[in-house]
């Protein structure tokens, strides 16, 4: 199988056997390679082709990647890669949707970012946000994936469950 | 202006002409910001944005992005940032058309892949590549950006001169 195949799912699933095969190509991906740069870029990108695979609201999606701590600004987190359009390029810890998952440590599901006292809007298109924290082996917070969507409540329950599986995967999977 | 709009291009201008808005936007998302990973996210970004606002042959564009050394084997590289499908991790300098734009400092313009003895199938789709090496202060190859096309003859000395005026924005632009 070339590589890109990993990015085409099948028509008609649902969003769980969806999310269960980026899991799946994910750890694949990641097996005998731990940079972190290659394996987030390549996760973007399963994301993405997994959300553009589904019916609304989860083909909405119009951002998907990663911020990672900032090497040179321990209170910051930093772009990282992504799928989507051009994107802030750092967030304090202390602002924004992002900014609080890096500092709580905690998912943030956000239905509608209008309504977010703290939203930044990097993009005018995005109406709903889930961030979920990555974690290294040592439990420390290193990473946040970050996924946005051009409509309300575009995010679940169920993408939180698979979004926290996969951070699993990933933070354990890379060296930060 | 928020970040997104920086991918918006214009309908109807030229293939110059976006390139020229790649430039600009690269440029001014750099200003203050060395961090290489951020700046090519952003980057490819703007490339696959460009390339999807104009006619054909430029809107067959189906990857586009960066693999950079591999910090942890001098004689490959990896990959980083892009937009697309999933794609190789790690490529040899010895092999395909990233490698020979690595190991040779030089611009590599693939019009047919399939006539090409060493091209990598990392998708079955592509049907033309080009290949830029990006060097750092020093003059050192420290990554290539790399653009694949779904048809032939994608690319043209419009593409090589403008990638390669990029490339040294992004080569000067970022800390390696």
């Amino acid at each position: 199988m070339v590589h890109a195949d990993a990015s085409n799912f099948s028509a008609g699933i649902s969003k769980a056997e969806a999310y269960a095969q980026v899991l799946e190509q994910a750890s694949a991906l990641f097996d005998g390679q731990r940079n972190w740069v290659c394996n987030t870029a390549n996760t973007a990108s399963l994301l993405w082709h997994c959300y553009h695979s589904l019916p609304e609201p989860s083909n909405t999606v119009n951002w998907a990647g990663f911020y990672v701590l900032d090497p040179s600004n321990a209170s910051q987190l930093i772009l990282a890669p992504f799928m989507g359009k051009v994107a802030c390029q750092t967030i304090s810890f202390s602002r924004g949707v992002c900014g609080a998952a890096a500092r709580t440590g905690e998912t943030q599901l956000v239905k509608d970012v209008l309504a977010h006292p703290d939203h930044i809007a990097c993009d005018s298109d995005s109406r709903s946000e889930i961030v979920v924290p990555v974690r290294d082996r040592e439990g420390k917070v290193v990473a946040v994936i970050d996924v946005d969507a051009r409509v309300e409540e575009a995010f679940d329950e169920v993408d939180r469950e698979w979004l926290e599986r996969l951070a699993k995967v990933v933070g354990e999977g890379c060296d930060w």
